[in-house]
């Protein structure tokens, strides 16, 4: 298997703002060619685009727009997981032989179509992800004594780690008392607890060891890669463990031969507080059960080492853009460039992104 | 590059059906697992959907609904080139390692908002396909003396192929009178010189060279991979060549180590009757400006080397199914397998399609 980095990347503005899907791409691929040495458009041999929007063949419309005439360009959807997906897909270009440079770019508009899934009927009208999520909540209280308090912790490191984060959509910073506080949505989940869809968009650069050093000084290796799909209903019996993270976790840790006390810093998907105690657990960086304190103790350490750039619920959440921007995120402090919210001496980072009631993951081991 | 091989296919029956999209793609898988020896839901590493259609997550969905739990699982949508993109995709998942069995579906339904692209502004209100194919025959007439009669002959052949190709949408034989006096659309172009979107599925499974054996006994590899984006929008300067079929070849030919002139059969996308003559000419298969002849003569000798089941105006054009079906009869044809269509003796297959005025095409060249 080749080897492949990530060579340049890139996250934009994320916001409210009512902002074409192809403008939204543009965004992320001129940045992206601004900041990247040396990379011109005759460098690319893939462009893949990332999204939940209905439009068709963006892929080949944002490489018209970017002077861009790629071999290979398509568009890539499995709701919230979009991102990781094209990443990997990416990679496999590279790593087969294919190709040499992809060009990954994600966007989602606030209004996506990729919100709600259209298809299991068996959950009635209670079809937003804030039922499962509430689900979740209630059985992670029950079996292990999970509080509120600790999940507001989430939302509140989450935030604050957010303001030093200059693309997310939200940087204010609230009190535990505030989110504990805020609107009541369900039984377990008040709006705080939430991330937010918005606009936003980000890229990618992957390419091959032979060419890697062209473009960067600094390459972060792509070490471990896993992917499960367990089913695309709500269908668990244990509402307290996420089966597509822990299968994908153990692919991953297993391809970089790595373990999970090894990493320095990782980017989750906490679409709702519950998912990254749970992610954090399933990706045994935490013992089950035991994320509210570790969580409450990061918060009070001010550790970064869990979602530095504010993860979902603080930066927002743009479907189609979030696994690009997660890999953005760790690419960035593997390189050190994280500025005010850099993990210092960050050397092995990992990604976890998921879809649809957790019934998809993907997990991500990177390495400076 | 580790070696790939299409270890099982299968098309549905085309329609103009009002069937769910889920059903149509499930419908391929069913039929591909009660064809495909030894093969259980176990064995599948990745499950890559193509279409055109607004749901999302079908590719979770179609795998659950198949019970299969696959690493990855994603859509794919690249307008009528959506096919051919996965299946090169799911070809770079399998060569670089990270999978070893792939299972591609593809479905479209007669109604696909993949039909007209909504992006091309210059155009005006003449966005659908049938302008730009009535331009390229225009061209392709005043450049090369090329007839209404010989385009006639495209259509009479592949509607001919079609009857036996028991998944077609519509196998009437038309003499070429009933073509030429057909509904006429355009300046250039009657009603039967078009390929008519209709509700359809196909689905192929690829394989490692490791695992080859366990499905078939007689693995068809692909040899060549060819793929190119000039743009989205209808910008050509030559409307009598297609720079991104022609570029596309180039790769495939190189990477497979063969010629045009070797190719025993082919699957090209006929959209529009000029587009078989263009493209044989920008394959190499015949010169530049001869396809007319070259089709009458086909035509006459009842050859069916190039588009045996019909093509997409005999067999029908269900966007995102359209690259898999085309895949799965030259499958078919290399392991002789086409009862009434073989073409006998065929051991090298070609397979091109495209989308969007030509702005993207794919060629893949197979082996038994």
């Amino acid at each position: 298997m080749n080897a492949v980095a990530v060579a340049g990347h890139c996250t934009t503005k994320f916001s409210a703002g009512d902002i074409k899907i192809e403008s939204l791409l543009f965004s992320a691929a001129k940045s992206l060619f601004e900041q990247t040495q040396n990379l011109t458009q005759k460098d690319i041999d893939v462009v893949l685009v990332s999204t939940n929007d209905n439009k068709k063949y963006l892929a080949p419309i944002i490489s018209e727009m970017s002077g861009i005439s790629p071999k290979i360009s398509h568009n890539i959807e499995s709701m919230c997981n979009s991102g990781t997906n094209s990443i990997v897909s990416a990679f496999s270009y590279i790593s087969s032989g294919l190709a040499d440079v992809a060009l990954v770019v994600g966007a989602e508009r606030f209004d996506s179509p990729g919100q709600v899934l259209e298809w299991d009927l068996s959950r009635g009208e209670f079809r937003h992800p804030v039922f499962w999520a509430s689900m979740f909540t209630k059985a992670h209280k029950r079996k292990f004594g999970t509080t509120e308090e600790q999940l507001a912790y989430v939302s509140a490191k989450n935030h604050r780690n957010a303001q030093d984060n200059p693309s997310a959509y939200d940087s204010k910073k609230y009190t535990i008392e505030e989110i504990m506080n805020s609107k009541k949505l369900t039984d377990d989940l008040r709006l705080l607890d939430c991330s937010r869809p918005c606009s936003g968009s980000a890229a990618v650069l992957l390419v091959s060891e032979k060419v890697a050093r062209k473009f960067t000084d600094s390459p972060v290796w792509i070490r471990g890669i896993g992917q499960k799909t367990t089913s695309a209903s709500f269908t668990r019996n244990d509402l307290t463990r996420i089966e597509s993270t822990i299968d994908a976790s153990v692919q991953a840790y297993s391809m970089a031969k790595t373990a999970p006390d090894k990493i320095d810093v990782a980017e989750v998907h906490d679409a709702f507080t519950i998912c990254e105690m749970m992610i954090l657990e399933d990706l045994g960086i935490v013992q089950k059960g035991h994320a509210g304190k570790y969580i409450v103790d990061m918060y009070n350490t001010e550790s970064r080492k869990i979602n530095p750039r504010g993860g979902l619920i603080g930066s927002g959440h743009p479907l189609g853009a979030t696994g690009i921007a997660q890999v953005a995120e760790i690419a960035t402090q593997l390189q050190a460039n994280a500025a005010g919210r850099q993990v210092e001496g960050a050397k092995l980072g990992l990604v976890q992104n998921m879809s649809a009631a957790a019934t998809s993951s993907t997990v991500l081991i990177l390495e400076s």
